[in-house]
């Protein structure tokens, strides 16, 4: 099956380079330009090159089943007449106007029409299925969960067959064993009631251990706050930080749109950060001061900074002094330090190591009130890629009790997150141990999927590479790659008659052209050099 | 069990009467006065008279586990020294400072802390066990969940079993065939992948379904948002909504402190209404449009009308009537309509039912593009009480495709809610039928669970209103009461001069005297008729 989905990513890549484009009449869309996003408040002024990037490719499986069906395409209520309703675009929230999530944005939507059209025309298209790479969502392209998890999840849904002769025979010892574990940590067993508002205690225990073991420091279950995914901690944080328009977080570009989007909902600025691409996606102390002046200058209060390691959509993998320095730039400029950690699990090549901003900032002897940072964790990525269970956690530290206390009363408001989220955050930062009953084959399906996703990760990035006019940089971590691609200056011009983005207008014409689902770079706020 | 818990339950309340007072020396603790709370935006105006009225209890089984451990007790960052930290409580939202919760308030943390000290000093209390009213939370009550639904949860986490043979003996067979057409709607049959953003198409076909089985109209999947129960929705409607301080909400009080809480957190304003005790908790026009003008004066835009039917905490069922002219005066008013309906299942009385908003408005002639309206629902409530499993929906009617857009992505950035409980959310509206294996023992467990909530709504009635000083109107529905409780003027200068809200010193001499949690009044908004 992998062998088939490596093939087939290199025939369509192939076949994507080698179809003349209708527009221009290149004989290979295979020169690209990105167009700057106007909806980024500060435009690229910094001193770094910016960067012409393109495409997001998800390096995970494409072997693809339907995934979207588009609610716009043909909804009973397109046909009537709403003048005298009380809403209108107008009339909303405005900050929900400026919001914008380009991966599941209008090429998501395009690709679903179609999907739709090809099951009633098979055979009018040069493909025959959509490969939907457009975002992180693993089991949907055939990743399998790992099977210890979930025997633990169905056991804590369904304790009563705990006891049973035949669940002895259906599910692992340990399985069993944990299950129980997990239970007798739940009041009444009540896997059906609302928790304590950051989670059930033994659970955030279980995590606090594990960050512990990850990172040689102490960790403490009262900084644990489990959400439902990484997205809600992401929310929460934006919410507690921004006061108005004029409170800034500093944020990398090329980004994963949930902060952009986040940050506009709360109606605050994004202050970008231009990552560069010579530099393999290098992250440089200079560039974050150039943008923090270049903010102050225009009376944005810069709050925080956003890191993403490893890196989203951009898949490189921070170097620990890199790591150190950005401590000492936020210690030093008063920064919150918001770090995305969600694809920690995510390495694939031998040189470079995952090490936590918790380990980093505590190794540089900051303590509990030296240093505010939170660590957002999921369970959506990883080897697990269990994204529709939406568990996550984020560790608070550094934060005073005054402050804290804010925080769970917000939590409160939504009384807690799902209770199987719960379990599973704590079961992937708790897997089975050596000399467990599941713990060889726990190993096997883990080291399958995380050597598999490195394979596929370094095929793609080579044949990216071997493409004219394309560069990538090396897949160092997460889930994507994000290629330079040149386009001619006639693409260009089509693009722009199409009142268009040039890199929208190759990825349309890309999705049209295999039925590969990619995002334009610009909806990472990507921008042009030109 | 029952038995006892009913038995304890009216000890509880005798004893709490006969304790004196030791502030107040009254014999019996039986008189109160709440205070106007400061944080409503427009006081009591109106020439309803605002209602005496104190104390939430639920009248769910008072059988308790310990259920909440404080996380602020003693945490190890309590002793750290935050002087250098970027963030104060100055610094933050004040959006977040101004929101309140207080069903998870003051309260409820001095039970926590008294919960810990009874572990290490049994003895030292005139109690031996904190009773949790503050809540709708029954399954921490030792309700149990519904077997199928746990089944078909169980069978979807983990589909592999589903052919074993062992399966058939430990799971009934309609669960089996359930979770198998569940999987055959999920693309790949992958649980632990995202979904579309509304929820999974099929699932919401199910939903559809029972909503028209229950109404009698149509409903269309493409009206449905799942949600990660009930609360994340009535957030995205706000933030929908909400575009400043001057865009205000109409909110029943006393009202469930989510509406409060959210729309603070969206930065708009709570324009109360005031329901009339007198009248068994009656919403009156006059009221909803001497409210509306007296906002309109001061420049508040309003934009919707919340109305909890059945009510939340004051447990009335709305007349078929009162929904005609409530749908009448929306209309009129250009007003869009958030009915929260999640306590549809919990009914306890034979002269009054369950109407949805959606089939009232259907019935008086108004189409999709005639009427906006939005109904909420969760698997929290009802006799399922899932609240762990975070599931819910909101079926949203008469908005315009422009508007389904940005709902739609806004739900995007979060990508999707937890699968578990959109399937859950499916079971609930589409049940074993007559014929299904599991269908007698399952009505069995809901009217076990039905008729058990109805007996001990109506125990605590009878009990609250044969107490000197106390009244309290009839439990119709949902799962609280609402007594008034009058209390002497000694009292009412103790608590004044301990600095806080008559209702919160009874509430807390209540918890110290008996270990029995409630909620003050105060904080569903309720004033004085002082």
């Amino acid at each position: 099956m992998r062998r088939f989905v490596v093939e087939k990513s290199r025939n369509l890549i192939t076949r994507t380079t080698r179809s003349p484009c209708s527009t221009c009449s290149s004989p290979k869309a295979s020169s690209f330009l990105v167009s700057p996003r106007p909806s980024y408040p500060t435009s690229s002024s910094s001193s770094k090159p910016s960067i012409n990037s393109s495409l997001r490719f998800l390096a995970a499986s494409l072997l693809n089943p339907p995934l979207y069906c588009n609610p716009l395409l043909f909804p009973s209520f397109m046909a009537f007449n709403y003048s005298t309703s009380p809403l209108s675009v107008e009339t909303i929230n405005p900050k929900v106007l400026r919001c914008e999530y380009a991966v599941r944005g209008e090429i998501v939507t395009l690709a679903q029409e179609l999907e739709q059209d090809l099951k009633k025309n098979p055979g009018a298209y040069p493909f025959d299925e959509i490969i939907y790479c457009n975002i992180g969502n693993p089991q949907s392209l055939g990743q399998q969960p790992i099977t210890f998890f979930r025997e633990v999840l169905a056991l804590c849904d369904h304790p009563l067959i705990l006891d049973s002769s035949e669940t002895q025979a259906l599910f692992s010892a340990d399985a069993i064993e944990r299950a129980f574990q997990i239970l007798d940590q739940i009041p009444g067993r009540a896997t059906g009631a609302y928790s304590h508002s950051q989670g059930i205690r033994g659970l955030r225990d279980a995590i606090a251990a594990g960050i512990e073991a990850r990172d040689g420091y102490p960790a403490n279950r009262d900084d644990i706050f489990l959400t439902d995914g990484a997205s809600p901690a992401v929310h929460m944080m934006m919410q507690l930080l921004i006061r108005s328009e004029k409170d800034g977080i500093l944020c990398p570009i090329p980004q994963y749109p949930l902060y952009s989007a986040s940050i506009a909902l709360h109606g605050g600025t994004l202050v970008p950060y231009y990552l560069d691409e010579a530099t393999g996606w290098g992250l440089e102390i200079s560039e974050l001061k150039n943008q923090l002046e270049t903010a102050k200058s225009k009376g944005i209060s810069v709050r925080a900074l956003v890191v993403i390691n490893p890196g989203n959509p951009t898949g490189q993998v921070l170097a620990e002094d890199n790591q150190r320095e950005i401590v000492e730039f936020c210690k030093k400029e008063g920064l919150v330090l918001l770090a995305d950690e969600v694809y920690q699990e995510n390495i694939y090549v031998p040189d470079k190591q995952f090490h936590s901003f918790k380990k980093i900032s505590r190794s540089m002897g900051y303590g509990e009130s030296d240093f505010s940072l939170v660590s957002f964790q999921s369970v959506s990525k990883g080897y697990y890629g269990e994204c529709g269970k939406r568990g996550g956690y984020m560790e608070v530290t550094g934060f005073s009790p005054e402050i804290r206390e804010q925080m769970y009363k917000v939590a409160s408001v939504n009384l807690c997150s799902n209770i199987s989220g719960q379990i599973l955050a704590s079961l992937v930062m708790n897997p089975p141990k050596v000399g467990d009953e599941s713990y060889e084959s726990y190993m096997a399906e883990k080291d399958g999927i995380l050597s598999s996703l490195a394979r596929r990760a370094k095929t793609l990035e080579d044949a990216l590479n071997k493409l004219e006019g394309v560069t990538c940089n090396r897949a160092e971590g997460a889930m994507y790659l994000f290629p330079k691609i040149e386009l001619p200056q006639k693409a260009i011009e089509a693009a722009k008659a199409a009142n268009t983005a040039p890199d929208a207008f190759y990825a349309r014409h890309l999705l049209n052209a295999t039925g590969v689902v990619v995002v334009p770079g610009s909806g990472f706020g990507q921008v042009s050099s030109s």
